[in-house]
């Protein structure tokens, strides 16, 4: 069934924060060549604003040390890293948007840690020390990177306190968030901070005892955070973990009851709500993150998200990440938008369409929105399925008719899924290698790439028409361009000699 | 109708010398940052050993001059832009083959040129001062280059001496080679020279004509040389170029003839013979060097032309070149497998594809080659049809059962042409302008690269059956290698799993 | 003699337009990649805003053309090579400051030209072409980049009319100044104009024609433009022209009596007054420009040029250059700031200096600039004397007093002159070789830094004493900047221990 | 008082084993961009063969893993990490000289670990499973890298057992071993293994122990390792340490004394011996590496260590390395060549310099050696002095007279000392920053490099005559190479014209 459209002239704002902010592996990882190789190329596509992810005060950034001289110890802050980090990222175009944690060795309370790599989750030994190392390391940021440009780095407090991340009690955790947000604005009265940087479980409680808590203490709070992932819990087979898949919709009705709780506290009603981490899966062993139906997927969630918050960062940017043990395979089920070796999944594309999407949205349904900047439409369609139904999707057609925007225009078409930008299918068709030869990687590097192709269009009846099948998994952008078409200028150009060029 | 095709075990040697030299414009453009840019792209994919092209001693490169002091008038050789563009193939890893032309203005008999850069044709005034050039370029060479190397490279006398670039007569010509070789002979003994580089007219007359000269009178001669184009005579239409074309097998005759002309002479029987210009049209400004039809038609030339010729130099390799003014345009019918703005033409993959083909030759017919390099095959298939008639030639369909390597391996095809590898008509979809923004490059470039696609192949009865259907206009090259899976390392690996990857 | 100085706290502005513009050779020198490599390497330094040389409208940039079809003849305006040029310019931050000639072919009256590359010096054969080609050329250009862009560019009318580049009468110059002067005006009001851009030679005679001229008709004039060579007429030898050389002031001198001759007419008095070509010797034979002599000649006139002209446009940046021929040598006494090879020159740090200045002049004196630019002060010094006497000038010395930014201080010093930045007594040294092979363009390119050292300054009685000898024909740049010593926080640190570390 | 050296025409082979190997932090920093950056700059310029450093076996690299899956656990190894820094590595042309260790986490027998980032020291739970590691890891390098090239990866069997690097007796170092090496030598007999890697503590046992050890059992043995550092015991001051340094002779004495130890074995009397670490001081903490001193130092030992030793690994090439801690500011006293932000320390240019020697010594005393290669002298001089007693050491002043290369040659001389290539001194005078601003970087690049001066040299009666002043802590090299003087070529040249070029 095709579906018509007469797409209006004019539109309303698309609010779009697809590109607000992204997730990442530990901060120890960005000193890495491969992260920072990895980072170059999803900037240049997509342009996040900001960078969020855990491990600024974990031991590898190497910041807080204690030393002893003749018999005193003092404390030594150690920038050499974080200094290293916070570089690369403005050299790329990026900001911190801060975690605080995970907690240093020396000022650790108990020895509960999480992932591969060990995050220590207890409480401080003392909140002073902590307090104190939050505001020396943004003063010294203010120092290196100047106050203007450092006022502009949010700051949350740790990270899913609500589960095994924090060993301490909910209590507990607001007092480290007292501490935190009085460190952070004795820096800077202006740099935001936010939190309770939970995940989904018992969320509801947690929201309103956090606003209750910060109101009746009068604490300073700029923004609120969560997280949101749409899997459902995980079978774990070897190397592997898989789920059950909630639809995206799943997420846009947490987006919608989180703004209905706040909404609850005029204080914080309009606040912005950033979902500092958000993914299908929440395991960097699960498949899906590698797949076409995730692109897709994603699609539909950076559609309509934006309604709700004013950011929601994919966990994550690339596959150089270590919660699960190094990777062992290029493909291997990471979070990331890249994976090892450079080579971009199929949800690569999605950041980059929504990032490229015009400001004004004309027409939005389940499948496809209609944009535009300035001259240019930009139209981006996405159909997913889960197929471990073994049933493909019917296709998504579209008839939409777009008020012309000159008498001729170019219409180009990018496509993901199928034999197109599925690297993971031609990986498995070449063995699945677990490393790459030169050989296997441009194959590879090729075989990511969308198919583009290009049409022409007339105006006719003051529209173009134009004609789109979605097929099952396919994620595509189309942008339609106005054309000042020069043929007239090529003296003696006869189309007949052109051997069938049209 | 499909051909079936047992593919053989082993074969012939391929005669394939399709990378083994290549066309240029005039030296003096090779300062231009566009050409050196072109030519880094060639050479990554194409590889070419040599190099040859008008100019070597044309006034723009600055070598013969003469300087008067105190009433003295004397020779004085600069090199200073000769070594400049050696220094630069020899970065890219091409070596000259060199063409001595044109006539310096000092040592000029006449005012006859060719070409809006205005190369000189005439006669020198002084044969000696000729020689003395020769000799003297080429012991400087020598002296930066070590002359072990530039032993390797091979000098041919002029350019198409039977038509307007020499304004002299046939003997005139024999006189210059027979001065010209000595000259050569004097710098190293070692130093290939040969000629006559005529193009197809008065062929005949002027092989034996020479044969017979340089025999008789004991001339160094170590190879022999002509140009050839498949094109019939120009229809001029105000900045256009257009003609009839000859089928590609016009050019293998006249290869098969010249080896017939050649083996008269018994002297002369097994030399080398390099085609030291062709292509399909001779005027860079004919739109069929920009087409797909190009690419599948040289294809076919290149399939064959080794049983024949020791090289035969496509005419060019960059649309930087000037013989008929400045371009005006991106596409505008240039020599070039690469046009302005690095923008790759169909006819650059006709080249790749058979730089990459395998040094066995399995099976050849009219439309497709079947190679093996180790244990890899190379298959090239083209289906050129001139569509000026306004109808599409069917599609060349084959089934090929090829001796399998292994259990599993995996095929990765490249296609051009259609809606890939076709950047001449995005181009046109685009309004054809002149010169591009950067959106329109970026358009350009993606549009200007082959389709990729790969599948898993399965032995059955020791071999792999390979269906390949190439549509009208197009070229494409499919690798077959083999694979070792494995999947059984993948602890855990459910394909159930992987949301419909195969 | 030690000269002592007392830097005061505050100064004037200083009008240093030293990186306004530069020149270069012809424009379709442009194209070449050694010329873009060069262009990269002084924009780092020096950051010039504008760049001015001959050649617009000369056949090689292949712009203005007739086309014949059917018998009828038409004008083509082509700009592949001009946007090419025009693309590079502006990624590499400069803009051109446009100057209209010479004659196009098709357009010229007579057959005189200008050097080695042979510019047409004969008026058009039709003005009105002329206009057309001036306006359609603008027009294109303000297409491609940007109206707002395309005001920026000052447009100068011919070059030198007064001498041997025009083949007319002043008053033939002037009618050609009225057709390109309204012409330009008619692609954009805002842009400005200027001329008449004569060399020394009858130029109150000139000036004051040209001056009223223009009043009495009305005609746009947005700025005034004339050279200023320093050098006495020459003498050549061969490969070499050789001079008797004026002093720096000479120049000086000639700018104040423009502004003279200017401040009679009260509708020109108050103009921007560009130098669109100065430098020591007019000729690219002459050694002096490859020489420690001529940085520090050069210095003196930067060092007071703008308190007189808007800018001075040294001529040129680079030894890619053809108007005495193809250079025949490393060194060969061209105009450039840096010669082939990227060999910077000592006079590119005069330019790299002075673009370092500060914008408060504290001190000047006929050796010596004291500026300061936020907390930093910067000192250029110089001693330049015309060696051929055989006798070394003293040393100037100095012992400056300057007010104290701190308690302590980095100074950093660059030289050239003498053992360092003297690449020409290197490559003398080497025997002259005139292409390099790679060690000796390593050794080169080291020989062509200057020498930096370093030291601390305390501060002591509210100043930093200072200080300075400046040997014969030496030029230096001094920076001090206040230090924020941390070595307290260097916990166990002691200096006994650092091997002689101070 | 000048010492008087008639250099003879010919010599003896020079034994310079200088850039055979160098060492490095654990292989896990490999991953970093910066350890990356060091590397390339490093094998820019001394070009080491082979790379040495801990860590291979530890558990950031990833290797040994079990898995659980249906209660049945195996092992697991994933050569992600080890991929790509040996792809790293081979892309730097350096290759690995493997050591293995440390015990990775699942197969350590206790908790002893060394340094900051606590390499495991115990013996592995099971020497079955060691050894299977080390056999499975070569046969993976094999199958990636090729038979051919990995059989030239030389294998040493971990890291100073006679220190806390192992916490097992000598007996359970020689039971490592036999597994150890006869797990190399099944993956293929022709990798090379060797041991026992000691660090200079009861050094004579040890050696013994070891060789009877291996002859009584008939171990695969092919090259004996130990270390070398001149620095007597540490005192540790806050964030420093500091020694009482040995003359560098200390070191060739070790040499010659382990060499006399395994002339009393015959099996093993003409092995390769190699010394797998060497420096002055042995903690990564101590000033003296960022010296001066260290250069002149190293320079010395360089001279003669090639007598004894077939290579002697610098500890280390860069100072990315972690063993006490991130390092806490640019200077730190890190062991590198580089340092952080990849400045170059004065020992940087012992390596250049002496990888840059001829292989024929003609002269060699306590400081300096005259060497040749082909018709080029390379001399290097050095003059270190321990400047804690405040007192500077003489200026070593020689008059050479070398035979000469031709009429005329060229002498470049490059300096490291005082005011050049001493990047911490001018540190010093900026204040100590931690971390660098991009102007305080460009300041220490330049101020990191050595000063280059030339000159002419003519030969007279057969010799060249050079004087040599080496002041104290300065280290040279001087290479004298003949010039083929081009001069005359100069039609028109008046040398009084170049403003005082000699």
């Amino acid at each position: 069934m095709v579906k018509k459209i007469e797409v209006p002239v004019s539109g309303i704002p698309f609010k779009n924060n697809a590109n607000y902010c992204v997730g990442t592996g530990r901060m120890g990882l960005a000193l890495q060549k491969e992260y920072i190789d990895h980072l170059k190329i999803v900037q240049e596509a997509v342009h996040f604003k900001y960078i969020r992810g855990h491990g600024l005060f974990c031991d590898d950034m190497g910041i807080y040390r204690e030393v002893e001289m003749d018999g005193k110890t003092s404390t030594f802050y150690n920038f050499t890293y974080l200094d290293r980090v916070m570089d690369s990222y403005l050299e790329n175009g990026i900001r911190p948007f801060l975690e605080l944690g995970f907690m240093p060795e020396k000022l650790k309370s108990g020895d509960q840690t999480v992932f591969y790599w060990k995050g220590n989750a207890a409480p401080p030994v003392s909140y002073e020390k902590w307090a104190e190392l939050i505001t020396k390391t943004l003063n010294h940021l203010i120092e290196r990177y100047g106050r203007e440009e450092v006022v502009n780095w949010p700051v949350e407090v740790w990270n899913e306190p609500n589960i095994g991340f924090w060993a301490g009690t909910m209590e507990e955790y607001f007092k480290l968030y007292e501490y935190s947000a009085k460190a952070v604005k004795l820096a800077d009265p202006r740099i935001q901070v936010g939190g309770p940087a939970i995940c989904g479980i018992d969320t509801e409680h947690w929201l309103r005892s956090f606003f209750e808590h910060c109101i009746k203490k009068n604490l300073p709070l700029d923004f609120i955070t969560r997280h949101c992932y749409t899997a459902q819990p995980t079978t774990t087979r070897g190397h592997y973990v898989y789920h059950v898949m909630n639809e995206p919709t799943f997420m846009i009705d947490e987006l919608r009851e989180t703004r209905k709780i706040m909404s609850d506290y005029p204080q914080v009603a309009n606040m912005p709500l950033h979902i500092t981490e958000f993914n299908s899966s929440y395991n960097p062993l699960c498949p899906v993150h590698d797949t076409n139906f995730n692109a897709a997927f994603i699609a539909r969630i950076l559609s309509e998200a934006g309604e709700y918050a004013d950011s929601y960062s994919y966990w994550t940017f690339s596959d150089v990440f270590e919660e699960a043990d190094v990777p062992k395979s290029v493909f291997h089920g990471g979070f990331g938008l890249v994976t090892l070796n450079s080579i971009k999944k199929p949800t690569f594309y999605t950041f980059e369409f929504f990032a490229n999407a015009g400001n004004e949205l004309l027409y939005r349904d389940e499948n496809i929105i209609v944009t535009k900047k300035d001259d240019t439409y930009v139209i981006i369609g996405w159909n997913w399925h889960d197929m471990r139904d073994h049933k493909e999707s019917p296709d998504k057609c579209y008839s939409l008719l777009l008020p012309s925007v000159g008498k001729q225009a170019l219409l180009v078409k990018k496509e993901v899924g199928g034999a197109n930008a599925n690297p993971m299918q031609t990986w498995s068709n070449m063995g699945k290698p677990r490393n790459l030869d030169k050989k296997q990687l441009r194959i590879l590097q090729a075989a990511a790439e969308p198919l583009q192709t290009d049409a022409k269009l007339f105006e006719n009846k003051g529209v173009y028409e134009v004609k789109l099948a979605i097929s099952c998994n396919h994620l595509c952008m189309i942008e339609i361009m106005p054309v000042d078409d020069k043929t007239d200028s090529y003296l003696g150009f006869d189309p007949e000699e052109f051997y069938g060029m049209k």
